[in-house]
């Protein structure tokens, strides 16, 4: 196999990567990154004066389809790889990224008579114009004790499929009835590239909603919400659902001859990014946690059980590797927090007459912070500044800082932050644990990765190792072991990680005694999570709904 | 009298001012800022490497001295004032600043054998090296029904006389027997001025604690706490305590010269410097709230009736004006608190490559907060970055800010710490009318009447109209009227005060649409400080508990 490669396309919210992985070893020997051309349409509508509306997040399909070719040729052309060589392809994507389509494939958006229309266009994962669906969802879901609820943490969230189907049906029903598919990103893609219609149990189970054992919601529970969504599911939302790693279909003609690859090469069913990051971190057996740190961070774990933990993203059989349980947890923002801070709130004298840039003044806090021992700066914070994913799923919850003096210094705050985020990711942690799920190890991916003195607080707060993976394309890596996979150059997705990923070669151990000092502080965490969070009629929650009338009266004034 | 002038040396926490005002109708002719050469001493004892703990805070008495020679000097030289046309000098003070002296008056820290000995130094007002003794005096005070508690709020501050005297007797007895005299740094530049040793019924009703039925603390009582204490307000603490306006002594022949005015010039007995605020504002009568907002504010009210309101910082019959009850609540953080915020948050962007300073920021701050409405940023903060004085008297209550989202802006954290201590001094009013005590209008001085959005925030939190100050530097005012009266130009201070201030010239009315929406956060405030600055349990004290455990770890690691 020393000649076989396996191709891994990872599409993110700004850019697709190509990564090209030797079949025997995983090494990656090449990979190429391609900017979308129109980017998050988040402002105007492409060659157009239509003004988005502020919790809105759209994407153009066509600079897929023009990324993924540049990438491919990218790292094939100056690698020498025949198409012989290219056992096969994997495919993983944000999600849920939702493409209306006609009956061939084709995305509403490309055809002229829709171009102006913002709900013919793709919905990227991070559009939130759907909360008031999703609200009414979830009421309706607790009121008829929907059997899925508890499999995504008792509430489903505005990003996923059903809430974003439901608000073009009420805001546009003709372009509802125009649509024959509703199709992830990642199943798009795939079809493009293979002529065949298939979805897959990760973004169908995390973000459909979608179980093994239950299927997609039921006809008279979809009626319920909204006669006109009857049919969603069986009609707009159908087609085969393959685990990743399964091969949904062969290169078709076309796409072999523009790439220069080999017709009928295999592609696999396609895998959120965050999920992929989990395969392509080497997280393949329970036991271990994937932390995707970034602006925020997602919690991936596996388990041979099937426990409803509070709060959860979602618990999915086969949504990572067949024949476990994937469990996704989320904190809402973490990176974003420390990002807010250092652009917000760092004062004049850190500059100290020079100008620095965002990565500069990171590493500045981060040198005096990692002077300081827990509970030193007296300083607490809820890590709230985008909401509670896990365990409260309320994205209305906001941030709080206690114990500031006159004496406190930014390098305090920030660690404070940091913490935050560390003792919400504890919390994370216990609760699974206190389901019955094992946790001994974290594995960090992700750009926060490079934050050294996190890494240290997040081992001290949680008291468990942490190792660092190795790769920093975790999710292309991912990808491409399961284009292995699908191409049958391993046999099951255990064996390809096994071969496929290189071993760790980073570990952070945590420290006993400053784990006995967080533990102290970790109390009181809790108990402001209880405060703050669980009551219904916290301060917290009462000023949020004050502000929400103020800012109501303030656009009723102008 | 028209060329009769009055001369008020106002000692602050950073600096001396002289004012020179015409006797006839107060008009200040001239005045003098000196700043303190080691000014407030936090880090590190002058001269030396010995490093201060972090609650200290010392002051250098030479300091003073030199500083109302130059001043005096200023305000007089260059204005033709002829020794005989000064009729009397009158010294406000920060309090309770806390001078150890030999018997002949010299302070410890004078002497070369005790330069190195932190103790030795004066304790400035804001020293809070005593916590822990004001804390054991409080718990045997109460479990004694001590007689004096209840005229300050059920607590002493440890920023007093007894547990600064306490702590230093415990940690350095042998520097305590040393001793002759403790001494406030009011009385003692009146006494270096005169060579008379006398107290005032001000700094020792405020800050002893002192009362004219009861005396000073008994003998009793102060052997409880500490036997060695038995004798302190006998002898340490003796001498004749008179009332703001009485004639403490005459100008001495060595001062006279040095600063060629008339000997035996008469000088009054000291007040503090809040409190020769509320006499410079105008304030003579009940009904009017006088707020002296700086660094801290003290709230100040008169009035014929003696009511025993929760955490006041005290009562004083006489204290102010002779024949009334004069009552001082306080804020410990409020100036403050807005300057660690210019200095420690405010980003680089706020700059746009200009170096702006303190005063710049604060205006830009101001100008883009101005646009927003009560409620808008959803942010709430506890006021209490220097602990809390009225209504809890705890000075390990730490700030909070609630609400913070990664689109909080610095205007909005900036607006939210003025609001803060707004709801802090709606509190303070909310507490004496609940106890019958009339407030119809407040009267606001202090270097924080130049922020126009603070005093309409104030304004409409409270509901009352604000009257500014038309002076800048009612302290050093009050202080020359004082003068005016040691040297008999008026009977009483009333007298003093109808002529030797000017009328009102700017007011702000509440607006009730604010108000209304101010209610709304201010009731969370009120629950967010039961929660957090009442319940013995609080997350707020554990953790400043645990800090405090930290540190020592940390010291003893040394």
């Amino acid at each position: 196999m020393k000649d076989k490669y396996s191709l891994g396309l990872d599409f993110g919210t700004e850019s697709v990567r190509a990564v090209l992985a030797r079949v025997v070893d995983g090494e990656i020997v090449a990979s190429s990154v391609s900017r979308y051309a129109d980017g998050v349409i988040d402002d105007y509508l492409p060659g157009t004066n239509i003004k988005l509306r502020p919790n809105w997040a759209l994407q153009n399909p066509q600079d897929w389809l023009d990324g993924l070719e540049k990438v491919i040729i990218d790292v094939t052309r100056d690698h020498g790889i025949t198409p012989e060589s290219l056992v096969g392809i994997g495919v993983d994507f944000t999600a849920c990224t939702l493409v209306p389509t006609l009956e061939d494939g084709t995305p509403l958006c490309f055809l002229a008579e829709y171009r102006q229309e913002p709900h013919a266009w793709v919905k990227l994962w991070k559009h939130h114009g759907a909360q008031d669906q999703a609200n009414r969802i979830n009421q309706i879901g607790i009121e008829q004790n929907w059997d899925l609820l508890p499999y995504y943490g008792g509430k489903i969230s505005s990003e996923w499929l059903l809430p974003k189907a439901l608000e073009i049906l009420e805001e546009v029903p003709e372009i509802y009835q125009r649509i024959t598919y509703f199709i992830e990103g990642a199943d798009w893609v795939t079809w493009q590239l293979t002529g065949e219609l298939t979805r897959n149990t990760c973004c169908s189970g995390y973000k459909g909603p979608w179980q093994k054992k239950l299927g997609f919601p039921g006809k008279e529970f979809l009626i319920s919400i909204n006669p006109g969504l009857a049919d969603l599911f069986e009609r707009k939302v159908s087609g085969p659902i393959l685990a990743p790693g399964q091969r949904a279909g062969g290169l078709s003609k076309h796409w072999a001859q523009r790439l220069n690859l080999a017709p009928d090469c295999p592609v696999s069913a396609g895998i959120i990014d965050a999920h992929a990051g989990a395969i392509g971190a080497g997280v393949s057996e329970p036991g271990v946690m994937l932390l995707m740190m970034g602006t925020s961070t997602c919690h991936m774990l596996l388990s041979e059980h099937e426990v409803l933990v509070e709060g959860i993203s979602g618990v999915v059989e086969d949504g990572i590797i067949p024949g476990l349980f994937g469990y996704e947890a989320g904190q809402a923002g973490v990176g974003d927090i420390f990002s807010w801070f250092v652009n917000h709130c760092v004062p004049q004298y850190y500059y100290g007459g020079k100008q620095l840039d965002e990565g500069d003044l990171h590493n500045l806090l981060i040198k005096r912070a990692e002077k300081l021992i827990p509970g030193e700066s007296g300083l607490l914070a809820l890590d709230w500044w985008n909401g509670c994913r896990t365990p409260l799923v309320d994205a209305d919850l906001s941030g709080m800082i206690l114990g500031c003096t006159l004496q406190t210094k930014p390098e305090e705050i920030y660690r404070a932050l940091i913490e935050a985020t560390a003792f919400g990711t504890r919390m994370i942690i216990d609760l699974f644990q206190n389901g019955g799920i094992e946790i001994n190890t974290l594995r960090a991916g992700g750009g926060l990765i490079k934050n050294n003195l996190l890494l240290k607080i997040y081992a001290d707060v949680t008291n468990l190792p942490i190792e660092i993976s190795p790769s920093e394309l975790i999710s292309g890596q991912g990808a491409a072991i399961l284009g292995a996979v699908a191409g049958d150059a391993y046999q099951t997705i255990h064996e390809a990680v096994r071969k496929m990923t290189p071993p760790i070669s980073r570990m952070i151990e945590p420290n006993a005694r400053m784990h006995e000092y967080y533990n102290h502080i970790y109390r009181e965490y809790e108990r402001l999570l209880t405060y703050f969070g669980r009551d219904p009629e916290s301060p917290m929650k009462r000023l949020t709904n004050f502000r929400n009338f103020i800012l109501q009266e303030k656009e009723e004034q102008v």
